[in-house]
């Protein structure tokens, strides 16, 4: 199995750091390769950005499916153009806000989502009301101090992130906590083990969620919402976005 | 007042009837502009066509910007772009698709949404619960037969928006019939007349609601939402994107 | 345009500063009388109040439809007999309360309103719910102190506003301020500045509302919930409520 | 111990009516008298017709407080005046339309209302949500003719509301049927035996959970919604609504 | 009339106390029988606990339709097997914790829950949801220490649930409390009078409400939920469960 | 890794058809074991039949533990004993009606289920509701005539529920269709195939799910939903009900 892991973030080395914990977990057998578009924000903090970025990522998707992956994770926690990319392919396409959320479902009454900047606060309660998750999330949680400022001091981050989920917790009685942010990305293991409840790496629970569709060999529904778009002229786009799976 | 409305479609003919359908409708005082992107789908007909049509209709909101309107309609019944368009800008922004949703809240107690085709059913249902109004909406209803290909016969349209539109308020009990799709402006008039309850295109109610806010002097909320984008260096894409208000 | 603002609290220095701030905002064209009605409570402050207040307020709708106004707002916080009034009428009617809401939500995510006491919390949380705003709705807050009694201070009023809703907004993370109550109108603008975000005047944005309404032309669906009332006699009641527009 | 109910419609049959079925299931001990208002409409068929009969409503409960009642029933469907009585009075008061609604939540999974007419239909849809009842709530349905002319004729009553009662339980699954006018009082023990599963009419469940709090010792709590009403005079009304208990 | 009320805690004690609760309020010419079933848990404090138990309370549920009962009260706040009680019976059964959200809902805008350990908090919650009741619900708070060891010291548990209800008044807006457990029952009235609002012991409120339902002469739908479970042999359990109420 | 599917129904024969089932889509690597409890009904087709399965589902959940298996499959409908078996339990234990609806999300807007008796609507509503996912379920549909009677005969089984499955996409929009009972077991590839959308067997799905989230190394979170039992003697129960991991 092969499953093409998007990073709609242009920066490569967080594109590194998610492939080295998607291949950590990665079961026997399942390949996995992490890329960045070629256009997009160098890292996405905004609806604006995110938006913007929905281009290179359909433009990866497409070549994906040229390449013959068997399934993709969308890996902003964000969510980037998951539901257009299901409508530009049939292998499965699973996003990490997603897939950390239907994962937390099994593993506990509640979750919580620990995300980088208030402004993502709205942004991620719409991503849970869209998979109908709302009654499950205990909460959205902003460590204090500035999340991305510490990418280089990962101490300093753990600790933020732990002070938050240990409120979410005990204040709103979250049982799991998610990580919503590539930013965080590889310190779930060690967060885990200071909080006592489990705590989710979006990125890996996507991996092991299109390992899990595609081994049961299922595809996207094509019936209404993720139907193939019609073929039509974009003004101004790249000429990838206009091709078909069966065009080559 | 200056309002600029962006059909983000790429098909001028639509976009000269969006103006005519807003010009008859505004206030005295009010001057309206309609234009299509530089890039993008002719028309929008799914998600995947939506998501390539927002960097078109951002840049148009740049340069609006730019040229000193006082507020914006995003004329797609999808609401391309709105909230990153609300980001990008200050002065208020309303989309056809939330315009008319309010609108009908003031005239009955439930609506439905007539659209063209039954893919657009689950996208217009991610609207109606986006602007948390899923208890006001009885219904949406997609007329049988080709709507699009009706677009050059008015008679054939009106007549089955008028048969969808029934069934809505006879079986759904709709109060308000909204028009779901930039193809359908300009029978609101008529088909008011043949089904006797307030038929809305969004198109005008998006102009009246932008004068509504505007003449109260309002401007977008920058707390959270919608603050202003971070600046950044988008790779691979057109410049006007990366500027903001203040530097020219 | 002709629009009756029908403040149901029979107190007119409330009902001149009422006529005040709606003419500040009028459109061109549009001319704006407020009135109170004959019978019913000085000040509305419970739901017993708003009851018995009910028909003085619809007295006062049948005497614009006779003086031919072309809409109405209901002007207490409370929406007092709004869609009993729309039975009563085809004209457009807009409540204070509903037409905050609408426009609140075209200018954030979330809008927090600041009340009076907290035995109108439950009161205006239903409201909320009639309109289907409920997940737009942040926070309902009332300020500490007696808000009523600061009515001849207006500092001390607006101090009081500006710390609830300052809350709001950090702790609810409100976008946009709702005034909840006919005694702090005029205080929009000064607490928009100390604020931030958007503070909206309920009486403002019903006549902003009703040009919109009306400029469109549309009128209240007669289809189901706001159906003409059956002719009958109503014992013990004045005159005026039995009578229809075809009467004179 | 003694329950007051009050028909807020003046027409005197249907109160006899409904205080016959009110004493064919009361406690043994209980004494139950039914009573019209002085003023008001002779049936209530709107939202318009409740307001105005509002008042009249008031009247009784005031009297029925300085009467030494121990609790109260309100006797039209649409729970008229409910809140604005448990404000006025401290003894319990109960809605015919909210005790059907919780006594059939405890015989089955879901219930269906068959009301009388359609323009009902969103109003008792509104008293659903004010209960927070609406996921047990399977259908409003109402039968096929004119309900209110069928009053002279039981048979063709009984046969159009079996109808729709029948229809509810096969398509829209409902366990219960609830009678959701007086009209239709006096019909439930017949339609029960036909249809096979409960049949409620309001009236009975109503006196049933009086006698229920009551018989608990409970009153209304004067927390927050049903606070005490302040003292004021209301201009052009009947003296009796200024009046407290303590006041005689 | 003849009511049984089953604790599903094999503790009689408990079971003595919540008999002398039920009987002090039962109606004149109503009996009331408590008894703890043969097998189960000593005291249910958490759903396992709450499955162990339902095979005693069913034993008991068929023995009492053996024994004429009218109606079934299930007391333990769990409402351990309401549901599979309803279908193995036709005389209602009404369980503790429905029947006191049900009446609180009669008293107040909103009630809170205040119930003995953490872990049951998410437990109660979804009970809430199950009856629907969800937007009625203030909170459900836990006391601070632990309850279950002050039950030799009522003053302390007193002390300790008076504490967490005035916080659910205050804070979350109470107009009325329930007291979530068994251990709780014979306090209400001492609560009641320290706090001010209805306070309501789950045992009183089904007692009464069987009592109100049986009054009406109504019994548990048959239609779907609640049709009798079909005849079969269950391998390894008691040969009671087996049989059905036409086979003595 | 090593899963134990429980089928808590107690004929071997449907467990037979789930081991090979579950064993044709476990990855390399994974072990399958398939087992009926020694006590409880042979199939389950009530709330009341699934309530008398929890004790026997326990027993082999406990057995489970000591035998060192690695996640756990509940493989009937109703996923019988869920919840309790997650307190009993630290590894993963996932239901089939769960794992079936989470899978379904990943491929389409919306699921319908169909399962075998009307009965069993409002049972897998509240499943639905339990997992928070209502908005995603378009319908839940009984195929005409009697399922379980087809047993024996696949063929007429698989027309029926492709005939039900029709008018769930073509009606209700459904975009996934989840077999919903065992008896339908293996039914899956070939009903897909009919009808061109996903159709997912629950227990394909459920031994996927449990390999996904064992491959990422998760435990079922001890916070408060799922924290251990208190130990205590449960009075005519088995002893192995009574026994904790630690204790061997």
């Amino acid at each position: 199995m092969r499953i093409k892991v998007i990073n709609p973030n242009t920066s490569w080395d967080m594109t590194r750091r998610i492939e080295a914990a998607a291949k950590m977990y990665a079961a026997r057998g399942t390949e996995v390769v992490a890329v960045s578009p070629e256009r997009g924000p160098p890292i996405i903090t905004s609806r604006y950005d995110d938006a913007i970025a929905v281009v290179g990522l359909l433009e990866e998707v497409k070549k994906g499916v040229r390449d013959g992956f068997d399934g993709f994770v969308v890996a902003a926690f964000i969510d980037t153009g998951l539901y257009e990319a299901r409508e530009a392919e049939e292998a499965p396409v699973v996003g990490i806000a997603e897939a950390a959320m239907h994962m937390a479902c099994l593993l506990g009454d509640k979750f919580s989502i620990v995300t980088i900047s208030k402004r993502m606060v709205p942004v991620i309660e719409g991503l849970v009301r869209r998979y109908g998750l709302k009654e499950k999330c205990a909460s959205i949680r902003v460590p204090e101090g500035d999340i991305l400022a510490y990418r280089g001091e990962p101490g300093k981050m753990r600790d933020a992130l732990a002070r938050a989920s240990r409120m979410a917790i005990e204040e709103d009685m979250a049982e799991v906590i998610i990580l919503g942010g590539g930013a965080m990305a590889g310190l779930d293991v060690e967060l885990e083990e200071e909080l006592g409840v489990p705590v989710i790496d979006g990125v890996v629970a996507a991996v092991k969620l299109v390992e899990a569709v595609c081994g049961y060999g299922k595809k996207t529904s094509k019936a209404y919402s993720y139907r193939w778009p019609d073929r039509k002229e974009f003004k101004g786009h790249p000429e990838i976005l206009e091709k078909w799976p069966d065009e080559g």
